[in-house]
């Protein structure tokens, strides 16, 4: 029995790192919202591990994990799981929720979110976080974008990583072509942009469907995808700030997709 | 000479606590674009380190840096006052740039940002970024708030900190209060408000001179600083998320503010 556990244990350790996610096809839910989340979905969650105090104080989520599933473990393994500073004692093994690109779109989406190399995985869960809010469909991580199973991102992804379609190990340029061809109009996010959102709000350009496509960082989007979008646009920065954050420049462009269409339903 | 220095860099870590940095009325800002930004304001740089490899890097701005005022240091030596895992060996001392609510109010700003007890630097740096991009006169930290001197925040912040009035230290009553008395337009975002965003920028309400009120993290705002406030506004959430991320709200507020001003200069 217990070295049934240490096993398990072993087994969720080694999802801790990208490789070992990819290998398993299984990553890491930490904390009550993200596991409650997950246990809402059906088939997600295949092992549950809290400690003595976390499966107190979250009862009521244990009682929903599939039977048989729940571990108890000691803070110390729990830590050994976390990658937070003050480690929650509550993890869900969960089912990789990533889906294919050719099945996102069958769905439709009126509000997509493409990135292209984005780095940190506090601004790709938060950029789920906020797509979720803003009604996307879908957001796609391309090129050599952070693993959204990451366990900061999904912490940052407050539980959003399990309610919209998430498409991964994206080719950047593919990605945007098969956006296109699905009918979306494909705005490439850009600093050096000569249209500026303000602007295409107020041609009323954004009821359309749309994808966003956001850049690295850094470094920003490469001129090829630039091009390989429909049309460039800026944020519009008006203090004496060089750029805004990746994930404050998703935000506002996400919401003023979600605002035009504030009166027709986002799927 | 290796002693002098040895002293430097000895009250410069001291700068890593929020104690030592208050007692100095000093702080400790990281790497090249921090430190550009801090350069640029006459009398903040006291003391610049580098180690070899950034002095060559940036040599550039070292010109522009006070003179006597540049040590070399070690690798090691600047890991110990870096807060970031890959330190990037360019760190300038700088006295605080923070002025009284009153010095900030009497510029009549047209666009504030007020934060009660934000928590996670991060947050509060992006935000202090965000505030600067939508064209903000001064953001306001206010009750148990993380110090916007904090190494992650300056970080975060990408020199927007040197950009706009920082006041710190605010009782949040008070400020919502001085905001008010200022003729702005105190707005309290709060996830069970009434009216949401969607609706203000319909009746026009945003070409206000307005103070934008943000909660903690994970609590939001208490009652009383809700009823403070002229409005309490909900931004929309459309999709499965309970809530966005603080930043991301703020990006949206600001911007929001921003886009309703668009045809005034803001200050």
């Amino acid at each position: 029995m217990l070295s049934d556990s240490n096993a398990r244990l072993g087994a969720a350790r080694r999802l801790t790192s990208p490789r070992g996610r990819r290998e398993a096809g299984r990553f890491l839910a930490e904390g009550a919202q993200s596991v409650r989340e997950a246990l809402l979905r059906p088939g997600t969650v295949v092992e549950l591990f809290a400690t003595a105090a976390a499966a107190q104080r979250h009862a009521d989520l244990l009682e929903h994990a599939p039977a048989g599933s729940v571990s108890l473990i000691s803070d110390r393994a729990a830590a050994s799981l976390s990658e937070t500073v003050h480690p929650q004692g509550l993890i869900a093994v969960c089912v990789a929720v990533d889906v294919s690109l050719a099945a996102a779109l069958a769905r439709a989406p009126r509000l997509v979110a493409i990135l292209v190399e984005a780095n940190d995985p506090g601004n790709a869960g938060t950029i789920l976080r906020t797509a979720d809010a803003a009604g996307a469909g879908a957001v796609l991580f391309t090129g050599d974008s952070v693993d959204p199973y990451n366990g900061k991102a999904v912490r940052a992804s407050a539980g959003s990583l399990f309610h919209l379609d998430v498409v991964t190990g994206l080719d950047p340029a593919t990605a945007i072509t098969e956006c296109r061809a699905a009918g979306l109009l494909t705005l490439a996010t850009t600093g050096t942009a000569a249209v500026d959102l303000d602007e295409l709000i107020d041609q009323d350009r954004l009821r359309a469907r749309t994808a966003w496509i956001f850049g690295n960082e850094a470094r920003g989007l490469p001129a090829e995808l630039r091009r390989a979008a429909e049309l460039p646009v800026r944020v519009p920065v008006h203090g004496k700030a060089e750029s805004l954050n990746l994930a404050a420049a998703a935000a506002v462009c996400l919401y003023a997709s979600a605002r035009a269409n504030r009166l027709q339903p986002l799927s």
